[in-house]
């Protein structure tokens, strides 16, 4: 059993072409004997995004803190603290943090994409 | 893609043996179109635990609201809003509410357990 916060977890600077602002955390991945899924933990500074792009991997996203959008193929939905997300494979998206504070959002992948 | 809050998910009774107190909603899962994992939501009353058992899938937790604690094997580590929780497979384990307001937590699994 690992029990942890984000408070303890390294934060790692995205350097995806097409990301902007972001940083990577990583509370529970294969490392730590994870057999199937991951949680990423991503935060976005305000005007920041990750990369506007499509993947053969799904998202499950929960919004922990903040205010953006995200973008449905090239239709901005708005997304807020409390809201989970799912992207289904093939389907392209973007976060955009459009608020005055961070947006930080959980990010569960299959491990081979953590 | 799908984009949800606990507000707008249904609230069913846990009536596992072992639970008492609980309630189980489901934001993302297979009928969602969700391949590979799922995200329930439990929330336990003051007092309320889930089963004491061990199974064979892994459980990714992130506690939403509240304090409690897990129960490893049969010790009990304490819990609360922030903490990200991995049970391995095969961990005996078990989530009790020992505060007064409702303990509330996310509990991904491989989407054949949901």
């Amino acid at each position: 059993m690992k029990i942890t916060n984000l408070k303890e977890c390294e934060s790692f600077a995205v350097n995806m072409e097409g990301a902007k602002g972001a940083t990577r955390q990583m509370p529970i991945g294969k490392a730590d004997g994870a057999p199937n899924f991951s949680i990423r933990v991503f935060t976005l500074e305000p005007g920041g995004h990750t990369p506007h792009h499509v993947h053969e991997s799904e998202h499950l996203n929960y919004i922990l803190e903040g205010d953006g959008v995200v973008m449905e193929d090239d239709t901005p939905r708005v997304v807020g603290k409390g809201d989970f997300v799912l992207v289904i494979p093939g389907e392209k998206h973007q976060y955009r943090n459009t608020g005055n504070v961070p947006l930080v959002f959980m990010c569960m992948v299959p491990g081979q994409y953590e």
